[in-house]
């Protein structure tokens, strides 16, 4: 089984045996990290990234993965590049992906909210430029999926609760209020993965926060093929009983995007009525002891509270650490010498 | 014959053994990209390159050189620089290229039209540069002239035509119009490397889209010397007769510095009457069954048809990628450890 | 005496011992450059670049340290980071901190003026994220302290006037007129190490330029602890009487923060006025044939006269370079392998 050659736009996308190949190897770096078991692995060969939106935690983790791999990974910023659009002249995508095809091993995109007019146009252009490269692109987060933060979610509960204790966990995929509008991104990839091995799946959300209705589906599928349940509640209380894991992020309403962009202020007011819906040590109190999680950046006080957030159950440092193994074994299993 | 130490402004100033040399090793340097041989070249060694414009493709691929010697090559913006200049206070050009020279082994400069009051302003800061650094600098591109452009082309000719065939061809050097009101710097870098080495060269442009004399001066000598032939055409049809590499290209008219800055919208505007000035497949049949190219990015529809563009003649992916074997070129014998 | 994960904000805080381990290391580095001794010492390690002020001087240094030492340094702004602020929403530094301390080896810091609110302010963030981190801080400059420049000072004294002679030695620290309104951290580090390591120390500025009083303080305590003076003149010839080495620059006056803000153009005018503060052939005459030094970018005309600044006693180059040195000493020392 290789994965040489493949692009990384949803893990769903992946089989199964596919993601548990690069959560080994993944485990596996993690253990030799300074050894020189992997230090050739990228010698000297170039990852672009690309950042339509800027990002600290998914560049530091990126750039990180091919330093330690031996490789380099170019901080790109596509505003300096002259891409053709409805509106303006410039290269179209066919030319800039077969370009940069010649000179590097794999290209990472990052496209959010604010930089597309509508749910959905990101994972078009990461398609777009799957189609025409000739190396793999991989979702450095895009307004659907963000595949690498689902692989460091699973690797979080790999070395928490044990490879082949995650099978048949419950997950409470819980939102949270915040002043940060957040992505769908995160959490469409938690259940989706999260579904794919084999864990019942909650999805608590005050009444009008549906994420993806395709996305929903296949998580369900997910289920049903595993035998598992999944749920959907709107009680911020009752949501945590018997949770095993309690994933807990703001997510934007889907109105968020009707005019036609990205209303950031009106979500953020909107938002914040909710907050009853916050992540505490009552709640957690409802679950099987659960582990807490989340993809970073945080904001405290307001998806969770510090004591949650600081808890010895947070597994939050170790899921952010993950980034970095998880995203250094896509490189070597998909652009690898 | 060392090449150690020596600027690169354009590729006139340079003889033709030591281009042939840079070509040469270019070419080695693409069969043995991923073999250790030149792994060590710039062996920790770091390469600045300095952009006050930006660029996706040239920062790319002088990045992705650097690391494939085993270098580095940092990304600059002299924004972020206080240089003395007539208005205001800040560091000499003298100052800056001698620390410079203290921490690099090469510096790389891009500075076109839009950031300079006249044209041959760019030409002069890099000049100051180069007269006060220890070390090489390298044009990546200035308003007058793109060496490393110039040479990447003429490595696509040896590739598809033969090193030894390339002399006595013709060059179609064709304007297109279009959005993107593009340098003097890559067509004149053009002109003087391929009459360099031996081509017959066809200027066809509309009637006032005059280059710089100077450079016109240097082609036409070129010409004589090597006993070629240097012509004029003002007619998008007949122009292509008999041509073996057509590199068709938009160009600024020399009233758009007039009033002491670069004035995009209105070029544009007066470019784009042109409209019969395209290289399509009708005016490709003219030719003698000639390969097309372009230093991209493309405006595709404009500049040339997608046809063309697409075309099995077409040669632009491999010149584009042999900015990168050309540059490692450069990099090792002017910079190299 | 082991250095590892020591942070570093001011050259006060190491003992004399650990500074002068780090300056007999960076004069090894320094003959040792291209050899293999170092090369693997960062061995695809990754050091975080904080700019909240860029700099090209200290990145590039910086940078290429990295990069000489086989590791990599990121470069980081953190205008694209949410960290939450009292009026903003985003991530705690704690949790900011935590995380990057599971991707690199260490963090440089560099935060001055114009970016806060009040002297001081940038102290206290650096001191924030020394508290949380895991691995090494390191301030590229900040509004108390540049340690990383003060080293580089001393490594040119000890090239230039031999280790063992810099004790009893007389440093002029001289006020300049300029106009880019200077950070207090050059000149206050530099007292500091100059009278830790045993040099007399004066401060001559116009009236009402005074720095930090607990700085002073601090400085004079060294110059008891050695034996040596301590002298403020407001007189700009006669400060220079004895003097060996001189360091010439501009300094901003304390109120320049007194409405809350750094207001660098009425800072810049007051600072223009005092015209005969300037560095010249006549007063260097004075000297005991002082070296001149300068943490560059120099003012120059404002701050030294070009004859000074390029005579054969002036040694900035030597120190702009030290700082490539010193800097490697202190990642190898604090955050080698």
């Amino acid at each position: 089984m290789s994965l040489k050659g493949k692009h990384l736009l949803c893990t769903q996308d992946w089989s199964l045996d596919e993601l548990s190949k690069i959560l080994q190897l993944a485990e596996d770096m993690k253990k030799e990290r300074w050894s020189n078991k992997y230090a050739q692995v990228l010698d000297r060969r170039t990852f672009f990234m690309f950042f339509y939106n800027p990002s600290v935690r998914t560049r530091q983790s990126f750039e990180a993965a091919a330093t330690e791999l031996g490789g380099h990974a170019q901080f790109l910023e596509p505003k300096s590049m002259r891409l053709k659009t409805k509106k303006s002249a410039g290269e179209t995508i066919e030319d800039a992906a077969r370009v940069m095809s010649r000179y590097a091993c794999g290209i990472g995109i990052r496209i959010l909210e604010d930089k597309i007019g509508a749910y959905g146009e990101g994972h078009k252009l990461l398609s777009e430029y799957a189609e025409y490269a000739d190396i793999p692109i991989v979702s450095m987060a895009h307004d659907k999926y963000h595949p690498c933060q689902g692989l460091a979610d699973m690797q979080g509960l790999w070395q928490h609760i044990g490879r082949e204790n995650v099978k048949g966990k419950k997950l409470l995929q819980v939102w949270g209020h915040g002043a940060l509008a957040r992505s769908w991104c995160s959490v469409q990839e938690s259940i989706l993965i999260s579904s794919n091995f084999g864990m019942d799946v909650t999805m608590a959300y005050p009444e009008g926060y549906d994420v993806d209705p395709e996305v929903i589906a296949k998580t369900k599928a997910n289920c049903e093929a595993n035998g598992r349940k999944f749920e959907t509640s709107h009680d911020p209380q009752t949501c945590y009983d018997g949770a095993d894991v309690v994933y807990s992020r703001n997510w934007m309403h889907a109105d968020t995007y009707q005019d036609g962009e990205f209303q950031k202020a009106k979500e953020v007011e909107r938002a914040m009525k909710h907050n009853n819906w916050i992540c505490d040590t009552d709640k957690m109190k409802r679950t099987n002891n659960a582990l807490f999680t989340h993809p970073m950046p945080i904001d405290r006080g307001h998806e969770v509270s510090d004591a949650v957030a600081s808890s010895d159950r947070s597994i939050i440092y170790d899921v952010a650490e993950n980034r970095l193994h998880v995203q250094k074994a896509i490189m070597a299993l998909t652009m690898g010498a």
